[in-house]
């Protein structure tokens, strides 16, 4: 049991001891409930065939709603990104997961993501996308490659600001942060 | 020497020791130095009447630099903010430094920042005033103020993007960040 727990992310050998240990003194009904959780997970958990992301039905829930805006899809890198924009309660339209972005380095190309997905769903009443990759290198890279791909289509294609985050500090910000948030400056209302 | 050292910020008495004894050890001429350089800055450093950054000419560098254009100001909170920015290299314009924000619970009024030097320099071709506070709960208040006083005068007043800081990720980004990001979101194009 060590041996297999000291494989999951940030638990050293040391730490598996201490869960191992943990796992043998509690009761059996906690020990069964914990490996029942992780056989379910396995068994339920599907990517949803028509926003990529994990879910346990297919389609997922947010697919599925009906108030949910259907012709505004937010593109996202991982499942991790959904959580971030449903915590938020601000966005009200459905999700496309890509499962990770374009990293030639790694050998990760456009066939590699599900970016076919993303295009087959764009045919029935689709009148944004929202590119909400992160701003680091690869997801500029991914945002420059989908910009390209989608705008002969004749959707409306936006991407998300990058810029100063709120409770920031202008003098703690980086230049190409200020660089961005400068030209994404936006009209007083 | 050690009590008026310790009145720096982050200097505390047993810095201020360091400092002391380390001066006392120094040869008399960089001792010498350090003191004129003190008193330098307390003799030649002013405010530009222009745009209310520190300054040892007046008007300032920047202010009297004809290769920038004067039709486009960004306002700051202060001298650092000017720094931060034209360590970017992108932006052409020139500045106005409030000297703070807004702040009703420390008494901090408009008449306290300059605000009125602001509004007399709008009159002479103007195109562009670009808010630039610092995205905390001050900065915006000052933001909202600035701009319901200057959208009468029919000057084209902008804001900074707020948004995901470059090199960031959407899964550590706080919700309002995200909020901000969403809305700011910018058409491809």
């Amino acid at each position: 049991m060590i041996g297999e727990l000291s494989k999951l992310p940030g638990v050293g050998r040391k730490t598996a001891q201490r869960l191992a240990l943990h796992i043998l003194k509690a009761d059996d009904e906690n020990a069964f409930r914990l490996a029942n959780a992780i056989i379910d997970v396995k068994q339920k958990i599907r990517y949803c065939s028509i926003c990529q992301n994990i879910t346990e039905t297919d389609p997922c829930s947010i697919c599925s709603d009906p108030n949910r805006d259907h012709s505004s899809i937010c593109v996202l890198e991982d499942p991790s990104d959904v959580l971030a924009l449903e915590k938020t309660n601000e966005f009200h339209g459905v999700y496309h997961v890509l499962g990770g972005t374009l990293s030639p380095l790694e050998g990760v190309g456009p066939d590699r993501l599900k970016v076919k997905e993303l295009l087959s769903r764009l045919k029935e009443g689709v009148s944004e996308v929202i590119l909400a990759m992160n701003p680091d290198v690869e997801g500029e890279a991914t945002t420059i490659y989908l910009s390209n791909l989608l705008k002969p289509l004749g959707i409306k294609v936006t991407r998300i600001a990058r810029g100063v985050p709120v409770g920031g500090d202008l003098e703690f910000a980086d230049e190409a942060t200020l660089v961005r948030a400068l030209e994404g400056r936006i009209v007083v209302q």
